[in-house]
């Protein structure tokens, strides 16, 4: 008997065909047992599991008919009617966040970073729905789960208790939110984050959409207080577009003050918000991550959560067209968000965990450009996904 | 016999379940003769053929490979790399035009304006090319020739000599490019294409991405000369990104002539370019038409063409959310482009073409937002498309 898995005629990131083995739920050097179980990849390309490193799991409406958006223009605005369709729609995060999980996977997104719901009128509900899912794709699907505290920290009273809560409910990341627009006390949110992260033992992983100059203030602060707890390699800014809001010089000085800490950027490539350097960051080794944030939500409307997709928007957004920027979107999707989460033995080479998805294109820009479908996702050496359609033996999503 | 075609449970834009009748072509009162074909649209949304307003279907890579792209960041390079494509890679516009209306057609893509490179080194082959094209389309996908100076009129000598061959050759609209920037002579550039278009009757469209006052000052000489000419309705401007720009005392200016002149303005939402005022344009009563721009070229990679994905586009580069934003997208990229490159008898209502798109979604925004597949193409009460899959008398597509 032998589960060793031989993907034979694949191209590993477009590269030159080979073959692929996976042994005991890893990759490994050879080409496997006599027997083993074989799959002729056709000249496909293999990328790593895609790395999802920034959603918002708990309050996508997928299944839940069409949500009618009135909601007016301010991000005030869209955190009182987030609370609002949670009262009123009832949002089950346990079932919701499965449904999206099975949307995402056959894209080949495996690894999932969620920010979660934490405040004072749900409560730790959110946080605990994500853990029944996290249980319920274990193996499968990677959940990670920030308490999040949408409706801010210091300026709902109790939340902070909450937060603590959610860690020991089983979130694994301290999130933060604005710690100057929406909590109101940028140095008193930071230092209660980053107070519970030092005494939990956990990494953080901050939303900061303050603009220019403000957002810049706050990122030093970020940065003080990582450098300060040693926090090196476990701290994630999620959007930050201040870094594309200020001159040469200052964005400069702030990119050299993330890399010294290793504090990851997280940016989805929104359309209608400030571009961010992605050359210049990841030039001065600042690891950057992507992901999809909430996908049809009453944030915004669409979203579909493929990561390769979300690859082409990185370069749509930053006029990138080019094949070497291109790759360099698809490393962000993939070894980025990987780094920039925390994962460890991600990639292809032996010794990895063998997860991988099979995408035919001629090459990685390719893939990037015309987002192929019908993917396989394998983990470990299983099928999750062939040519597009889920195996029968995936968790049972209402 | 009867020719009529009764399409049951249809919601027109998303509004109530209704039947339409489509009879010798076009949309007609009542529900049909006894015998009439019907088809049952089981409370799918309606929308009127989808209307592209700006594309090169000439320049298409669609099923020739991958074409590796390392070019320079500025629109020359890009320029140049084109040519060199053209020369090198022997791209063949009338096959080419094909497989895109091939590809958009399934979309509910019926009406199309192509600019169409002319030039001292192609000469006016690839009009020749669309005209073959659109021929073998006629009546099922309306094509537009608008003869384009894609590497500049005047700085070229010869081209403005060529540009009337390709009118004489069936070019519909006159062209132009940046009179400044890459023609270098605003005033003449444009006198010059007006008088082409005054002395052939033809309209006008002129891809303007001159930034900032620049622009305007360019916007300007177009208003000009369209008011001199009476042109009333029969130029658009293609990008104009300057309008996107300037400060609001200055752009409210510019709408305002825009407005006088009944000068369209198209926009493709670029995730990278400067984003049009929608709203404050569709309020002054601008016609807004879009557009796919080049799809996987020498320009950009990517592109699929899908007109209701554009309208996706738009909105989310302006930070559209709403349903009411959608649905005004939705517009942009049917009743707009429509009104846009001018064409007659356009809409759902009794009198006008029988040509619609069929999709499954609870509301128009739903539509925009979740962009549903699987659509059925119906062309003055014909089959072109039935549930994404396309009708097997079409024309063959090399």
């Amino acid at each position: 008997m032998t589960n060793d898995l031989l993907i034979r005629n694949v191209r590993p990131l477009g590269g030159v065909l080979t073959d692929l083995l996976i042994r005991d739920g890893r990759f490994a050097e050879g080409s496997g047992q006599k027997g083993a179980r074989q799959i002729d990849a056709a000249g496909q390309i293999a990328l790593p599991g895609l790395v999802e490193a920034h959603t918002h799991l708990d309050k996508t409406l997928i299944g839940m008919g069409w949500y009618r958006n009135e909601v007016g223009p301010t991000r005030n605005d869209r955190i009182l009617a987030d609370r609002k369709a949670k009262r009123e729609l009832g949002i089950d995060a346990r079932r919701q966040s499965a449904r999206q999980i099975m949307q995402t996977l056959p894209f080949g997104v495996t690894h999932i970073r969620s920010h979660v719901d934490v405040d004072t009128e749900i409560g730790i509900a959110n946080v605990n729905g994500l853990v029944a899912t996290r249980a319920a794709f274990a193996g499968l699907v990677d959940v990670q789960i920030v308490a999040f505290p949408q409706s801010g920290l210091l300026v709902r009273d109790g939340t902070l208790a909450l937060m603590e809560e959610a860690l020991k409910a089983g979130a694994d990341i301290v999130g933060g939110i604005d710690p100057a627009t929406i909590d109101r006390d940028p140095v008193r949110h930071l230092d209660a984050i980053f107070a519970l992260a030092d005494r939990y033992g956990k990494p953080v992983d901050i939303h900061l959409h303050e603009p220019g100059e403000l957002g810049a203030f706050c990122l030093e602060l970020i940065v003080e207080r990582a450098r300060a707890l040693s926090l090196q390699g476990r701290v994630m800014i999620s959007h930050a577009y201040c870094l594309g809001m200020l001159d040469g010089k200052r964005q400069a000085a702030l990119i050299d003050a993330l890399a010294a800490e290793r504090i990851a950027i997280m940016t989805v490539g929104s359309p209608s918000a400030p571009a961010l350097p992605l050359k210049l960051l990841r030039e001065a080794g600042v690891i950057v991550a992507s992901g999809s944030d909430g996908i049809q939500g009453t944030w915004e409307p669409w979203g579909r959560g493929d990561m390769l997709e979300r690859a082409k928007f990185l370069a749509q957004r930053n006029g990138m067209t080019g094949d070497s920027d291109l790759e360099a979107t698809a490393d962000i999707c993939t070894f980025g968000g990987a780094a920039g989460i925390g994962l460890s033995d991600y990639g292809l080479a032996p010794g990895c965990h063998g997860d991988l998805v099979l995408a035919a294109a001629e090459t990685l820009a390719e893939a990037v450009a015309l987002i192929p479908q019908s993917r396989t996702v394998i983990r470990g050496g299983r099928f999750l996904v062939r040519d597009g359609v889920l195996s029968e033996d995936l968790p049972h999503v209402e």
